[in-house]
């Protein structure tokens, strides 16, 4: 078997290396935030990067027990209770189009946006015009705006007034703002930008890749399904979940 | 259906609460491991713990693309290149008794020697011993002691130093080198505490029950898979892994 | 890398072998169920070994949208909806100590039962509840006996039926039986062999290992998960799924 | 919460049916791919049916140890050994675009190609190579061509021959030949139609969704990742599988 690459980790007998550090000196450091993204990133974050950064993982981080991801994760250890990886896993594989991929999503059409902002010389709001009427002649929904409870998100107004203040992804969040006008004109009614499109300009500003969007809101609701689980595992009874149901489909004769 | 029962977190139109604090006053905090801290036990950490906390999962967060749980990701993502949460949630299903999750089983095992001493009034390495003998006696490997590759794990010796220091944890510590210094002696060669052992006494030491020693681990390692997973759909091609093996089974006629 | 062995399969350019046979071969013999048996046992069944194991598989498909798997399946897909793998994956990770998996712990209980038998010359019915004694006293949960919808369940009278008529599993069925009646006296009420015990007597009989307990049930389940999952794809919205749920933690002051 | 509604399965306190069937009914039959088509179909195969349909399930069961899903689910075995459910379902979420996935996009491809005869009354042959020349503009890979083992694969000759002795597929069956000839045409080497190719002509002219054309490789998968695990558990030791790697990145100084 060929020998696999890597340039984020290694290893001998006595030492551990991460992204060029060694785990020791990662360890005194005190912010997993900081280490997850010098492993994504391969470099660590300034201190304005770490402070917007760990505010993106922080505003994933749970939403209550509703989600399709913590939800699952409930459900899997109502059956299973001696296998924590399994309900966490579970629940990280709700995360996709529907829930928690938005963010990908986004990063891929603000990508696009800036492309037109730069190779055709025009204005940012002119941009999510364009990209607004693009996705809709596809049919396509626009990713990071609207939210079923959320009319204003706190997540993105607290997430972008930190970026800002930073000097972070001034351009990406101009662009996804304009983007969300466009739609919501539109459509006559005014949306917000959800916590995924603004993590998405967020990530974008910090020179991430698209997959880092659903990445990023993956590390940081593992956290929340974690505790959600330990609180099911403590404080509820194994089968405990009654759904009710009807069938509609044919009897026996 | 019955409502769910939950003290992690709730929402309303405007606001979304973790554990009695806003999630916008939480970003403020700059720091994922604490929110993950607070969401797990309750209530946040003071800076002691922030710091041994964050560095337990730091410790947990990669050690290359070796480990079952990473190769997994890697051999997942080669085969599945647009789901991250598959390959994620795949590396983290390699997380068990035989991987990572010996840090719950040390912390159950530690619970039980500090019954010892507080009910039957031993010594700390008098407690060590009983362990060993209690484990050997039914057969069971005494988890968090033994790595295959380090000697000396370096994440111990820091972990440990900076619970020390902190003054976190002593006596689990004390306990855990009790068992893997009597064990040593049994089998006539030393034998260092590895990471799940190190963590274990810690986060018993932070008062967490038996659980969070795997979920701690899946958390922090979260971090690493998805780092490889990333390099994985960057740097290499699909279905690119090919492992060596030879049948031996029948032959048609 | 030292190269796998499996006796399981092989291929070249031309040709794929599972267990001797020629894939070609295999699929004209036009039982789904019996290439399982194949694999998982490394010879083909005979007709009544055939005859049995598929009524087990059938009698493990599917039993409405309420187990935690299926459910699990439905809330995955309701956020996750371009993925099937996830779904049903996420499903298959319910299956538990709480819930499909007390067939492989029933096959352990009945293989501990039968060496009572052989070694010491007792009567079926004196193990029984010799073994109901032993895992009293351990404070162990007998597995595959009472059910939280059926009194009587319809799958073990057919599935034991099925098996005494073509003589297979005889020993392992009585004592199973002889288990459920041992408990049913010291409990005052009388409990059912449910579908985990019934399946873990007859694979005893079929010379499987206790692991086929949960594969078969993984198995036979995996088409009813799917059959749901496409049935909540086609049929239902994305994010349709609302738990009720009451906050009990702290407020912000 | 609102009731959830299905066609599929109920149960009371002494039935339990599926499709308008009665479970021990089902048992009966012998079959347990017939009863998979059943759950998916919502109606029994004809004979012609059931023995094409499980002619599918035999051709995705197995293809030795290196495709990720079977390679995957070992690696989470080789670190997971006492949770099943997580091998399994980690193997199969290696299926995906790269893997196994391909029969559900050449399913659209194959409708798309059956719109453009009955709307446009061009021929098969002017079919596919529209089809082919359609995705070729948009930079698209063709799905259920080529094989990087097989030149000729022996899994679409034998599904092909079978569904056109039942006179099931011919439509399609021709159709996809006919793209994978104007595509070998266009790159000058003649490539084979792979097992994802033909079973989704076979899918298709079973009359099942292009979901079924993932989910029946899933379920067929299934019992040869379940076969690989069991092997895996009873041959080989924990820990065992050891990649070679080199590292690129940086060092600490």
């Amino acid at each position: 078997m060929e020998a696999w690459k890597t340039s984020i980790s290694t290893y001998d007998r006595d030492r551990i290396i991460l992204r060029g550090y060694r785990v020791e000196d990662l360890m005194h450091r005190g912010n997993f935030g900081d280490v997850a993204f010098l492993l994504l990133r391969g470099r660590m974050p300034s201190p304005a990067e770490s402070r917007v950064w760990n505010a993106v993982l922080i505003a994933s981080s749970d939403h209550g027990p509703t989600p399709p991801s913590t939800m699952a994760a409930r459900v899997i250890a109502s059956g299973n209770r001696k296998a924590a990886e399994a309900a966490v896993a579970g629940g990280l594989l709700a995360i996709g189009d529907a829930h928690g991929g938005a963010g990908e999503e986004a990063m891929r059409m603000l990508q696009e946006g800036m492309k037109l902002i730069s190779h055709q010389g025009i204005s940012v709001g002119e941009a999510g015009k364009q990209i607004v009427q693009r996705y809709r002649i596809k049919g396509r929904r626009i990713p990071g705006v609207g939210h079923r409870v959320h009319e204003r998100d706190p997540r993105t107004v607290t997430l972008w007034a930190m970026a800002r203040e930073e000097g972070i992804a001034e351009l990406p969040i101009t662009l996804m703002q304009a983007i969300a006008d466009a739609l919501s004109v539109q459509l006559g009614r005014t949306l917000p930008v959800n916590v995924d499109g603004a993590l998405a300009a967020v990530l974008l500003g910090l020179e991430f890749p698209p997959e880092v969007g659903k990445l990023a809101f993956i590390l940081g609701r593992c956290a929340g399904i974690a505790a959600h689980l330990l609180e099911e595992l403590t404080r509820e009874a194994p089968m405990r979940i009654h759904v009710p149901f009807t069938y509609d489909g044919p009897h026996p004769e």
